[in-house]
């Protein structure tokens, strides 16, 4: 017997996602985004929904391009404030001290201090309420080599962070629990 | 300096989701879903993405309804196995033994045993290519009473399943690190 709760955005755990624009005058914004995830293999896609009051949300309607850096556990207060502080106001590479790179494929910066870089190019926009959801082909993807094991992404190296809006808390990573795609016949 | 990789779905985390639905007899069927997240607050929205391949595809076309059931980490191998195995071949729920319940809110079932469900009712569909996404407004949520604090979905206490197509490997929570929406200010 379970407990009934009204709807909201309980379904956990988020990612911490830190998306990469340029504005206007060709200056790199970051800005942190729970709501995204993979949404397709083939072509490889990603999506970040943000609410349009963002700085965010224009530079990426004027670019059609944004990048998904990945921070690791030890990035979490950079995290937080750049999901607070807004891009209109403050120069948040230079209030974290955070270095923007210019992405050679898609058309906005990424942080080069965080181990996992998605680069995106918007091929779909959804306008769904509060938020609008950006669809991004993934044109390539860069790391840093310590956060590889056989040229592929670890997410024991990466120790990425999560969200649970629940708690309104960022989480660890734990330990490594089973191979996925191995149990093919039921539990005895 | 960073090594680039080929574009594919090596971002992360991602997260483990069990799809539940209807099949034109009724049956209930689940399946594993690890491209899903929240995609906008008001209205709470959900997605997951599905290939046009599976049972369950098929089953949210024709109700326009679905379920996410959460499982925490104790269920990490049935979990694997709902994603392997056809709702076309197997009763899935039987195999697993797995319990389902008709939801009031929504045409879809659920699984009794996990600790997190969300009720959605499908309010956009958009072919990517090999997925598509399939955004629910929630309707509802229903919660275990012990992954409860404060009457909110408590991550530490709900133990989600983490998923990483890099490794194909199945990971565990770790620590809380911190509260969310607190450095106001850059860091000193």
């Amino acid at each position: 017997m379970k407990t009934s709760l009204d709807p909201n955005t309980w379904a956990l755990p988020s990612p911490v996602w830190v998306v990469g624009t340029y504005d206007k005058e060709d200056k790199p914004n970051i800005m942190t985004a729970a709501w995204g995830g993979i949404c397709n293999s083939r072509p490889p896609s990603i999506y970040v929904s943000l609410r349009e009051a963002t700085y965010s949300y224009g530079n990426i309607m004027a670019r059609k391009a944004y990048t998904v850096s990945i921070p690791g556990d030890k990035h979490v207060r950079e995290a937080d404030y750049v999901g607070i502080a807004s891009g209109r106001e403050v120069d948040k590479f230079e209030a974290t001290r955070l270095s923007p790179v210019r992405s050679e494929l898609v058309d906005a910066p990424y942080v080069e201090e965080f181990p996992l870089i998605i680069e995106c190019k918007v091929v779909h926009v959804e306008n769904l309420g509060l938020h609008t959801l950006f669809v991004g082909e993934i044109k390539g993807i860069k790391a840093d080599e310590e956060v590889l094991t056989d040229g592929k992404p670890d997410l024991q190296k990466i120790k990425p962070i999560l969200f649970s809006s629940g708690d309104r808390g960022y989480h660890s990573v734990g330990l490594r629990l089973a191979d996925a795609f191995t149990q093919k016949t039921p539990l005895k």
